[in-house]
């Protein structure tokens, strides 16, 4: 009777667990993230203690390869770190298991890469338009198409600027500032 | 020479329109947007005017059936808009292009989705947790580890009540109190 009541209290918590990994997995899929790196993290974030790659392909029957494909997107995003543990020679990882931060660097480090991306395309090709707008040699047509494109393209980068600001207050943590944090949690 | 020139301006314009189109779609793909998608935003980004399906299936060679899924996903996500035009009965789309407008829609559905998704099944997974871990006939290490995970998700909660907040001031625009928009475009 008591192994019944073990495994059934153990049942339901692999359930619950099993609920919600699924749930975070399709939240970060909402992201593009994979499925499979989804459950990655759900199931690192259950675990109370680091761990190998090998103990992570074990339990997620993942292949070697996209196991550590997976991990590697997972610290470039800051979801997931490498930690040091006295006396063990393997690489050990843990989940960030602080949501509020996980936010702030996961959406940090895809607006900042589209922000560099962006402003580089834009600039570049407004400068080209503003040649080819003053080009006595382009029809007209052609001139006042690139007039508007230029509009266009000083309005995009007018919200990229501001969305850099954006991020900085993110990665300040001055956005708390302006939206507290929970007082449960201060 | 004239006809000449004519293209050279015409060339030049479309070569800067297909960079910035490549940069948009690339930066939508960081969120798990399609490349094709993006380059149709792209592409309705530059037209100065609303255009019918047919349009732009003829402008971007894509099948109908695709063409009709990913205005459909542009819709949803309110990045392209329905516009209606007298005398014409076939539907028309235009890109939305206030990009602080289409930042704060793309995320606000985005976090609100994953918001709802996850308050459920962590309120539910909790209460769940609860009675496991008040039950006298569940094995102690298994009433630990609820309380442990009940601990975890509690915090999850709480920032997911945090992240409604955020999203209630992007789309009653006070967000711009505090990172306010560059001065040229108020």
């Amino acid at each position: 009777m008591d192994v019944n009541n073990y495994m059934d209290g153990k049942e339901q918590l692999e359930r619950v667990r099993e609920r919600v990994i699924e749930t975070i997995a399709k939240n970060m899929n909402l992201y593009g993230i994979t499925d499979s790196i989804g459950r990655l993290y759900g199931m690192l974030y259950f675990q109370n203690h680091p761990m190998t790659l090998d103990e992570m392909k074990e339990e997620l029957g993942m292949s070697k390869t996209s196991m550590s494909t997976s991990v590697r997107t997972l610290t470039d995003l800051k979801m997931v770190e490498k930690v040091w543990k006295k006396g063990t020679r393997k690489d050990l990882y843990q989940a960030e298991e602080d949501w509020y931060q996980t936010f702030i660097d996961f959406f940090s480090i895809k607006w900042r890469a589209g922000i560099s991306m962006n402003i580089a395309a834009m600039t570049k090709s407004i400068l080209e338009l503003e040649r080819l707008a003053k080009s006595e040699e382009a029809d007209e047509e052609v001139r006042t198409a690139a007039e508007i494109d230029i509009t266009k393209m000083k309005a995009a980068l007018s919200y990229y600027e501001w969305l850099n600001r954006l991020v900085d207050s993110f990665e300040s943590e001055e956005i708390f500032d302006f939206i507290p944090k929970n007082k449960d949690e201060l």
